[in-house]
């Protein structure tokens, strides 16, 4: 592999494609590992199982396997979970109502309403209606803002996610250039102010890339790390791409697909195979940054449980 | 003048020192008329003046001459203004109950407390206890969060009058690169949510740098608008900047002086005499944002008092 380095450094040359693959599953295997086991040792305390509650509307197929995959997870964690199921046709006041009878059932640790939700309903209502403290996807302002604050917070699922994986990695972040592509409300924003904020991981020097942005590639060949989060395949080619860049790939675009049972693939925001042997580490997908956000919200409801995010 | 352009566009040889000072004063005076004048309608109307409570604690010499400058601006603009003063040694228990009963008076549209506040005082649980529908400063999580996610909310002060002068001054954003100095949570993050989001002024693509920023000039020199927030004075020289930037100074640090009553002049973070020939547009300090950064506080106040961001 002949790879011409744009930025001076030491080429890959003499060992191209050395990068590692960082793995999601078995991180998020891992975790869900520990998790268990501080389940069991609350349990041998005499405290009560984490208990996750999951609002489910309609039958979106996304939102079916999402809250599927949810449900599993607290079962392996060793939690209790509630799934409550509305049809297409429930009205915001009912749903309310649901919302309420979860920030007043004292068993009921955190709780989500899976999104979308139908059009009639707003779903900025839904989510405010959550009581922050219970609000274990992190959507609610109060950990939205908290989060910007650098405030104890419940974060939000992906960015977590994210943050997780430089962790457990040891991958440096203070003072490297970070380019994050996408400007969305659930990754690229909380993402790129978790990267900023003091202390490891973060310290990181932040760019913010969108539909507008001008210098893309410039900008990216750039960087040290570069989180995608356009929800457009395989949009980062290895020309944007720097020798000895740290990728992580947070799309997850379903594509057709002749070879799956399922009838579709997921496609990440990165053109893997020939970015990869520029790398020096990369996220997979799938397998990479998904799965860390289902594990995401364990951890969230187990703080929630223990009550050390908010202690009232 | 014979400035060397390092990024190969016009050089500004032909013109030199042809910028456009933002004038913070005259944009804040006119602000002001403008919302004095809303304010006579609303009275002629019927509706009651707007009013703004400020609580202050201790002697601080800052706090003091701010305070003083928000109930003139109050009294500017024909809002109501109440001062309340406690002394240093106020308990936190007292503060709150204060900060209780201008949450439930009805009177009141807005109110700030002043920062910062004694050791023995949590600025953090102070700011929680504020209604977040009065919380006009914008420090409360839920203003952060909802700013964050781009929803309508107090916007805080010195981020809000950044914007207000890019507006005024009809200054291109969309796919500009922006680079902010500071990562703070009143200055740098907040505005820097700001250049990125959907919309005029926004639309930037935006760079956060700070103190452990490795290549900070690099990035200065890429950059189309610069926000120096990082507080040390004439830190931004003529060679971090390139031909034709747009320069905003949110640097106010008190260097002491004999030519001045005080004791004391305002100094920016902006090299201004030899920066401000190569810029397209510069804020002086004094006469830039900090003049903008009082309106903002009037500007939410109207805000509050008409219910137009929180309707409750």
């Amino acid at each position: 592999m002949n790879t011409v380095n744009n930025t001076g450094e030491k080429s890959l040359v003499d060992n191209p494609g050395a990068y590692t693959l960082i793995d999601g599953k078995l991180i998020s295997e891992q975790i869900k590992k520990e998790i268990a086991a501080e389940v069991e040792s609350m349990i041998a305390n005499g405290l009560k199982r984490p208990h996750l509650a999951v609002i489910i509307v309609g039958h979106d197929g996304g939102s079916e396997s999402y809250v599927a995959g949810k449900v599993k997870d607290c079962a392996d964690c060793g939690f209790t979970s509630t799934l409550i199921r509305f049809e297409d046709d429930v009205t915001e006041d009912v749903l309310l109502a649901e919302v309420d009878k979860f920030n007043r059932d004292e068993d009921v640790d955190g709780f989500i309403v899976q999104l979308p939700l139908p059009k009639h309903i707003s779903e900025e209502k839904v989510i405010e209606a959550i009581d922050y403290r219970k609000d274990v996807d992190g959507f609610h302002p109060v950990n939205v803002g908290r989060m910007s604050i650098g405030l104890p917070c419940f974060v939000s699922a992906t960015p977590s996610g994210i943050i997780e994986l430089l962790r457990r990695y040891k991958i440096e972040t203070e003072g490297k250039n970070c380019v994050v592509i996408g400007r969305s409300n659930i990754v690229g924003k909380p993402v790129a102010t978790l990267m900023m904020q003091k202390g490891y991981p973060g310290d990181a020097t932040v760019t913010v890339c969108h539909s507008r942005t001008k210098n893309l590639k410039e900008l990216c060949l750039q960087a040290d790390i570069i989180i995608a989060a356009l929800g457009q395949p395989e949009f980062l080619k290895a020309d944007m791409v720097k020798s000895g860049a740290v990728i992580i790939d947070v799309g997850t675009t379903r594509v057709p697909s002749t070879l799956t049972k399922s009838g579709f693939k997921l496609k990440g925001d990165v053109a893997f195979d020939e970015v990869a042997p520029k790398a020096s580490f990369i996220t997979p997908v799938p397998g990479g940054v998904g799965l860390m956000t289902r594990i995401a919200l364990m951890k969230n409801t187990l703080l929630a449980a223990k009550k050390e995010i908010y202690s009232v």
